[in-house]
């Protein structure tokens, strides 16, 4: 379950908030402020404030007086112009908020992105609630043996439903345990009066990493282009991916022209080494695949052919 | 002059754009958005965007699903609470943006906060206008003899006239050289078909320090009270703290919880050392000024007597 | 265990290798760099490198063309005014890079502090180690009544016996179950040819937060200043404090003079607020703890006199 | 001149320092480690120390607890994966720090690199060098009418003439008045008993954009790296990029491997669009450049052709 009854009407009441502003105000956003957006089996994503819009981009490029805009097709043109050549000043003007209720090993991948805010609910001052990520069966995959960091194919049944026995168990237990060791009436234990409680801050060293947390987190508009460009792919662990693509979803309706020119120049967009480039010279000249190849190591090599359409061999 | 008569209109159009949004409002600062509010001779400072109020403070501190306020006495106190013990991530949950015009040696001091975004007019790119920053003559001083980074005395009206003529005539010739060097009809210069114009990044490098530039600046409000705490202090340079304290009544209308904690536990607080807090005890404890100041540096002692209302000797 | 022995080896042939340098060096540091200090039951860190010492503080404040120093009392009273009055910068010019072994849990608090850099072992990439943290029985405390995030009287033995008990058995059956879901031969388990093994990004998420994770940290000296100023406080939980604590020890050896300043204007340091300042003043002037406490929220009264040595009542 | 006789004699002192230590070495750095590598007329950058080599990348990348090393091709390919894939914080983990002597509009470019730390010699605290930067006339180009940032043809000799002796006539009167304000002493002027000086603070600010400042500027091999990306391309500033440059020798020199995965993956790299990565694959297939170019925009498809030695017609 994403958010319970107190939290959905809590969230109903902060959409009910209506104000006038003189600052600029993007409606497809609005839509859906604070809404959470389910993601994985307890997860969810909502947008809690924003600053800014595409026309923000353009006024500080400008460094304008006023809104800074001209006709459409000029400011897509400045900013996909801005984002082709890196200049990540002006995206950093629009600013995003988020809540996001995510598993504790996804927030470990999602820390490292450094140039962001975060308040991170406090299992020091308060008690977790029972809520763990447990795969979908479709996800339960088996190591990569070509991607020391990936999965490749799904497990069977009967694998699955063995994995995801232990996975519920052990969380289950855990949970119970750290009940039981808080003893503070939470956590489904009922208190026992002959016993300390152990401090919040221990009890809850025993807890899984899939346990659910929470956090605010807020980043600029360049910064969050940065940690979709590496969440977002294909290689990035398929739990924190399922958060980008909603976060992909969030930015396309807020500012649609810098999402076309970050998924054009970005996200599809593909570097070639110095090598990969006299490949391609030499290939447009008409030479050989085998000629072609040479320079480039082999690894790299597959991933152009991939990329470019041509037959490896 | 701090604006002239399009950039006027410019920022009317944009104040007249009035929208309904679900986002936290708050009405003290909407009412100053857009306008600039002089500083110094041709400067300005005026608010473009914010993000989040007091309530937002509160908010991501209990990472609340709705707007997480309670009684307006408890959010104070909750924010009292995180200023004085350093939680500076719920503060950080609130960004402003600023437009700013400023001279450039002040520009310079500013830029060393590095937790800000920026998007300065560029010299490269664009043509200067001919405005330099003159002191006013109460604030010429002569050079402190005890502070090596500060100012003493005022300087008489014939000194006062003989700098002020010299800053003066140096900044109009060497704009007048810039004109000319750039030869494309800006900058009070008309086109001389028989020469090359210089390029812009070169014919600029002549101007003084005084020359005013432009920029957008986007800060979270924590980083903003670090910058606030030393560009509003009385050591820094008059010149930067002018734009500090603007800011500071700025703050005051945007988030005046959080202003009044900040004030109260870091512009009106001071810290004593170890040796500073043992002087106090024995003060506390009846013993004399000699035997107190034993243990603190000299100058340390000083200021530890200014800030207590003790008598120095 | 800390390390084991081809650990141990690799640590002793790093030691071994000695080579002459122009570079700032400090034998205290020499004598202890790559060697495991060990912290908790099976931690660690150890010195990998470092760039500087307080000379290099004074180098930069000044902007020296040479060594920058004078006799080591001036150098001590330069780097004591920089601490007591905020410069960091120079603090900035020394960096040390740590490898610790630490409980992900403790790690998930020691990445907030974002201005540094970590290369973190990848448990996508590599199988986790079968080493937990348990608390020693004299860190097993209750849940503190007066601070939300602390910890009061020491667990009795049966009740400590207990948690112990369970906190060991669940780490060791969700590693068990961690090598069966890996099947690759590897955590305790022998190869199924059955059944696909799951991925390690997968079969990691069961595993508690007590697990031991290790990483590369690297930090300038202001910054660790900053951590420590936090993270060696006594409101920071245990677990960390460890680590801050072997860390401050390290830091003397570092760079002495620097280290002195930070305990006598920060470590030992305090600051009053505005109110506490007024407080202070009326009982230097000869009133009463009852009239001069009027002013001060009780709380901060309290922390006040606790500081200053004065009867609460 | 770039430094005086007192400088060099105390650079020379740094450099005779010879000392043990157990850290990483590089023998090519230490051979110019102090020394100052002239640039521009009175400038220069000088390695004043640094931490890490080659191996602590693959090291940090690893978690080793040795050095971490293998055999000098594997290393290589890790490194040059590590930056195809941009992984960066392995190249976080080595740190250098210059001394910089530069003129103020290039320092303004440079400190616009926030991931950095600075230390730079004060006009507040401190009187300046009359030291200007003047073009040499092989870079008086005027302005570009294709790149509106940027330089074309070079002025003639008489035009070239005329704007160097404005130049230097401005800076050297500038300076002068600066002395005259000061009153102090120093910068050419005799003391004046019937005026008081001018604070440093103010007198500095009708001196020229093109005044040297100096200061200590450390900063990661990542974020050097980037810095590298932006201020070695031949549309950054000339007189930047003359910095930049000398910068790249002293990493070629430092960290070979990583320079060379540098140059491969990012200087000499090119990054292609959606949109142009549709267009190569219809030129491999044999389409026509017409066919090819009808989805790019038309100065995107000018790089490409030039990039790929296509006729863009």
């Amino acid at each position: 379950m994403q958010v319970n009854d107190e939290q959905a009407r809590e969230v109903e009441e902060a959409r009910l908030q209506l104000q006038s502003t003189h600052r600029p105000t993007v409606p497809a956003i609005e839509e859906i402020l604070h809404e959470p957006i389910p993601v994985l089996d307890h997860g969810f994503i909502r947008v809690i404030d924003y600053m800014g819009d595409d026309a923000a981009v353009v006024q500080a490029a400008r460094v304008s007086y006023g809104r800074g805009t001209r006709r459409r097709s000029e400011d897509a043109a400045l900013i996909s112009y801005l984002m082709r050549h890196w200049h990540s000043t002006p995206f950093e003007m629009c600013e995003i908020k988020f809540h996001v209720k995510l598993p504790i090993f996804v927030a470990r991948q999602w820390v490292r992105h450094r140039t962001a805010n975060i308040n991170e609910y406090s299992a020091r001052y308060s008690v977790l609630d029972a809520e763990f990520y447990v795969p979908d069966p479709m996800h339960l995959a088996g190591q990569s043996s070509t991607n020391r960091q990936g999965r490749a194919t799904v497990l069977g049944q009967s694998e699955a439903d063995a994995v995801l026995r232990l996975l519920q168990e052990d969380a289950a237990r855990n949970y119970d345990h750290y009940g039981w060791m808080l003893n503070d009436g939470t956590a489904g234990h009922a208190v026992d009066q002959d016993r300390i409680g152990l401090s919040r801050e221990l009890a809850r060293i025993g807890l899984g990493l899939n346990t659910y947390t929470q956090w605010y987190w807020k980043c600029d508009l360049h910064n969050l282009f940065r940690f979709l460009r590496l969440r977002a792919d294909p290689h990035a662990q398929y739990e924190i991916r399922a958060y980008a693509e909603q976060m992909l979803s969030i930015v396309e309706r807020w500012v649609p022209l810098s999402y076309a020119a970050f998924i054009e120049h970005q996200m599809e967009a593909a570097t070639f080494s110095a090598s990969a480039l006299k490949a391609i010279k030499l290939l447009l000249a008409g030479r050989s695949l085998e000629e072609a190849s040479a320079g480039v190591p082999k690894r790299e090599w597959g991933e152009l052919c991939s990329l470019l359409g041509l037959d490896e061999r």
